[in-house]
């Protein structure tokens, strides 16, 4: 099944039933990203979104850290920096393209439809955030050092951190605070305004919780989770009214489901729950 | 006055001036709801709502839980899963038309004009959630259990959990945590993420506390106490431009009340305010 | 330079390179609010806006308070009370295009280009959260109290707190609970929900931290800082989706600065970073 | 069956297969509007909305007029001008308790799962308009005259035509110049501005095409058509994205139904479709 | 009271009761527009916006033309598009603020409170549309010539057209293609497709035509008037449930006016409607 | 060039300097779709999009209809109505994730870069009125033959019409009268309500109109042509605030085109425009 997923600078195992293994194997650049790579994290999350096999994912880096975040030095001799054809407004536009395409790429994570668990250790500047705030849990580590890192390139950070950081923490006096300094923070501080749910001790420790929290996910109804992700998605972006009818409008399908049944009659019969593939 | 409240599986008193207290009282079943119970439910914070003797409402569950949440047993024998006509899209429909039912009576309490302050103490699984979501203030016991149990028995949360948690709390990873895995938490991790905003030793200790706070509420302007729920309930939904603009049309009415002289005026002369009613 | 910013109870100064102190001067009245005071306030910041020389703001307030908020005494003699003509519809017009141009003031903070580190120490009450939650970091001190005052006094807060605090603090309990209340808090409350991300132990303190941030701040690129401003703001009262577009066509511009290759090489060259004017 | 919607001030027929007729009737004052007869209304097409041998609706005005209107005379002996109670704050609350609770009653036309054909003829003002609006589609008569009249009697409309012309027919100019001077106009400029989409030669002629109109829509698949009015009332007030989305998740459920399979069969086998009921 | 509307470039006069008539007055350029006269225009209907002798204005242009748009010449020599300093970044910041100067300028048509009927004739290029599309009336004459102008100079209409043309006209194909053209089009297409709603013979017919309408809309009551503009531009803006509350909210306040009994009153005692100022 | 066009059921030719003609290729069939060619035309229109050689688009069908629309007798014997796993909930899921995929297709022709003309002739049912919404511009013939078909079939239009209609074209009340009664109608009628924005004699003659205006626009600034119709499509979908202020973002980087000069010196030197590739 693995051998499905053979994408470079990404490990895909599965260590559990129904549970993905997700690892950023570029370790001896501390994981930092070229452009293929968040082209070929987007195929692979694709896949996984599909792929009936699969009921949860973590997603980790290799190494001493999550991710450097961008590769620059990478960046800067590719497409990104290039010389602009003929005026500002061309370069402008060729910049805008470059830019929703990488956007796109890793909102794969948002679209997956099965939750995505992100494992932040070692360093996490950059597109660390940018990845990872578009995940559905963040774990941390004692040692994991965050920082909002793109104000001290000169830019504001654009695939995706500024415009998923006010709908994932609420704290918007912190938020501004370690956007516009680009300070590194810790663990405990990412804990106290909940820009990580939890905190262990160390890397393996994360891949534990976050392995064990994986496992009792695919557990689970694999219809009722992915209604759970995806109406949590969209109720966070509208109106409490819209989430509502939205809400209404999808459990008319997918009440009708027979995991509802099962799960019951699983529990009246003290055995293990089995849920048809999705 | 209690007299006029006389809805089956619901007590409801008036401890203090102005104070509502209204109880779920089915403790034989640890406060499960059955269909009746919400359309109780509704009508009875629909009254509140308008009742000119009313100004604020506590709300809490008889005997050893706030509430187990949805009563399934009852829930299969009845409407909800009955067989549907014909095929899956009218069965859907009739679902849609349920749901949404469901969900206005839920919506009663945030729809009530005057503050609704939820005791969630023991049990508090599922529609115990969904409820006090709606209200107002939330605050639980040293021995409340919470679960959005909802994934456990195959279904997305859709009586409001969903929807209104991403506007409740600011910390998605949190929130996607809780709502994927069912897993049951305690007052403290619910205080530390911001679900309930006091934690009280127990239950008594709990009712004393939102009485009081009731007792404050009720003590205030009731055109300024209607305004403040009004308008932080529709800014929560909508950008900061649009609630600016909607304060201002607002209070165009109500600054031009009376309450204003005699805060002011009972303020000078040291004495008790008195506010007409609403 | 400071003389160009010569406004009624109003002190500003330079402490820093490219760094601006406000500060409310009306100590004798705790900095109480009257009417000129917010109109100098919105020209003095619409000034540092476009200000070349400013790249980053602190805000506070002299003597023992922050503010105590409106001046009701002058308000009640001003206009904002006065009979109005006719009928109350009329009167009502009246008081919509008060709070309108109120607010207007009040948001010039939200609107300047810098950003803008508010300071809160001692009396912070009613119209001292209505301009601080238009600042972007705000840090208090171990004597601050604070206080949503205004059902104190009849009417729901109309200058911009009950419409910010939702996007500024993920926990609507409390929100309610304060607001509703008019309760008193103080540091400690105001840091565990996120209201402020910093306290320091004394005022002294507070102004210290400030000043450091906001020349960090300061020593950034000023487009990239300028950026990230911009984009929070704006995510924050829009859906993820929208955000993200929003930030691909303004970088398509912003990108094209020389402050990119500018902080790249003074990195390399090991030197201090030098950024154009705005 | 028509015995089951037995309202004063309507008569409810059904001329044809699935096809209601509810007649405004209180000829001798044009059909204006007192209390009851909104009420009436509004629960008379809750009911329609929900019963299975009905798929399309004609609703048209018994006598010389579709409606005068609101009866200004009756609503000023009523509950809306009546004195207030102590201030104009606690006035206003009353006011706004009552408009919520009218539209809503207008906007059970709206809500109605089948689709709404509305004959105006005569004398169609003020109310008609919010009415009509409410509808799904609009027939007029040569001699209908139409009149948005409220600003002739000291308001503005507020029970629906201002909310819904600028969805209901694009030209901004000409909805601008109807509503703000009252002035009466005709059928013709109302098929030229999209107001109405037919014009026929009299009543009886309207009615006939109305009646035809709708014994098309009740011959279609009813999931189809509730889908139909469903997401195009859905669509005009989203983006479009919005709009796709939701028709996604909405056709999720409903192209579940045995209806595709008849609507084929029966075209293949030339026989006549029928569709079991909803 | 002329007087106090003394603005170079615009020629201001009383011609009716309560009805005010603004004319862009430099014929011998085709009233093109340099910087000096959009902040004239600004200020000038700032002040009619609150003027209480006000109640409806006309606009229009002196001379051959409306206006032939932007004076392209002193754009190029003034401030828009003067070199930029340092970088491409910098000069879009200077071209932001510009931009949304400028827009805010043309804004004030819109929010005036009193409604403002345009008069386009001859010539009616580029600003001609931006400017009239934020009016709420549009007339037009016989030789009118209009163009979406700005594609013919290299840019996208910036300064409202483009924005508010797709909630002004119902129509998005023929949008499109005047528009992406630039194309002259003339009164006739202007009428049929809603961009205009009359269409008068001559320049004189047209100034006729709108002072009485503007006559008759300076007759209603000012609150119903003022009412009906707001909420239909709010409207515009927003779903039909936003436009609904708001009405209620709005009205809770303006049906307190005394005009309603005035309106009434006159019309019972058949003597002519005298409303207060407002 | 065309060779880089080499798509199934497509023909793809480049009639004058900068225009592309993209013709549907089934005439055997009435040009209805299979699975194969939604894919197709998303493909190529994404190439179109960035292809610097390619200013302005045309897009029509090969032999006697634009289109019969979706080939259902295909479309049964693939995927769309294949048995489903499991059960309901599963079978929904499965859909939602095939209209999702056909949707994006369909969309690719609004995200073009560059404006789509679409001629209309002979039969044009169902996904002919998806597609041509899809389109900046709609010319039709005198013999086309519209129909929203989708109801004939047992199902609600779910591939744009629903969504894109409302936003098209200025007139409820004939949206929801053709949407629900699929009847056929004419060119004229399409005019009248503002579905297309032209009409001619016959399909040379709509073929020819189509390719001047093609020619007219590519004639014009491509940078200019590209914000125009970006900002319409946004606006369409926002309110005229948010409008804008996304005009002011998006100018202050393509305001700094040559364009605008080579737009003017081309003017005063009376020689032919000639502007840079995209």
């Amino acid at each position: 099944m693995a051998e499905a997923y053979n994408y470079e600078f990404f490990n895909v195992s599965f260590p559990a039933e129904y549970v993905a293994h997700v690892e950023i194997n570029r370790p001896e650049k501390l994981n930092a990203f070229k452009e293929v790579m968040w082209h070929n994290l987007s195929a692979l999350f694709d896949k996984l979104s599909v792929d009936p096999n699969v009921r949860a994912v973590v997603f980790s880096g290799a190494g001493r850290a999550f991710t450097a975040g961008l590769d620059v030095q990478a960046a800067s001799e590719g497409s990104t920096f290039a010389p602009a054809p003929v005026d500002s407004a061309r370069k402008a536009n060729g910049l805008r393209r470059h830019i929703l395409e990488f956007q796109d790429c890793i909102t794969s994570l948002e679209k997956c439809e099965k939750p995505v668990i992100c494992v932040l250790h070692g360093i996490s500047f950059g597109l660390a955030l940018d990845m990872s705030l578009s995940c559905d849990v963040r774990i941390s580590t004692a040692d994991t050092k965050f920082s909002v890192k793109e104000v001290d390139i000169g830019l504001a950070a654009d695939i995706g951190t500024l415009s998923r950081l006010p709908h994932a923490v609420g704290n918007m006096s912190w938020i501004k605070d370690v956007a516009l300094s680009a300070r590194v923070f810790g663990s405990e501080e990412a804990l106290r305004v909940g820009l990580v749910s939890r905190v262990a001790a160390d890397k393996s420790a994360a891949m534990k919780e976050a392995l064990e929290l994986a496992s009792v996910i695919a557990s689970k109804s694999p219809i009722a989770v992915l209604g759970t992700k995806e109406i949590l998605n969209y109720s966070r972006d509208k109106t409490v009214a819209e989430g509502l009818n939205y809400t209404a409008v999808w459990n008319a399908a997918m009440l009708q489901t027979e995991d509802v049944k099962e799960a019951m009659l699983s529990g009246m019969q003290k055995r293990k729950v089995k849920f048809a593939k999705l």
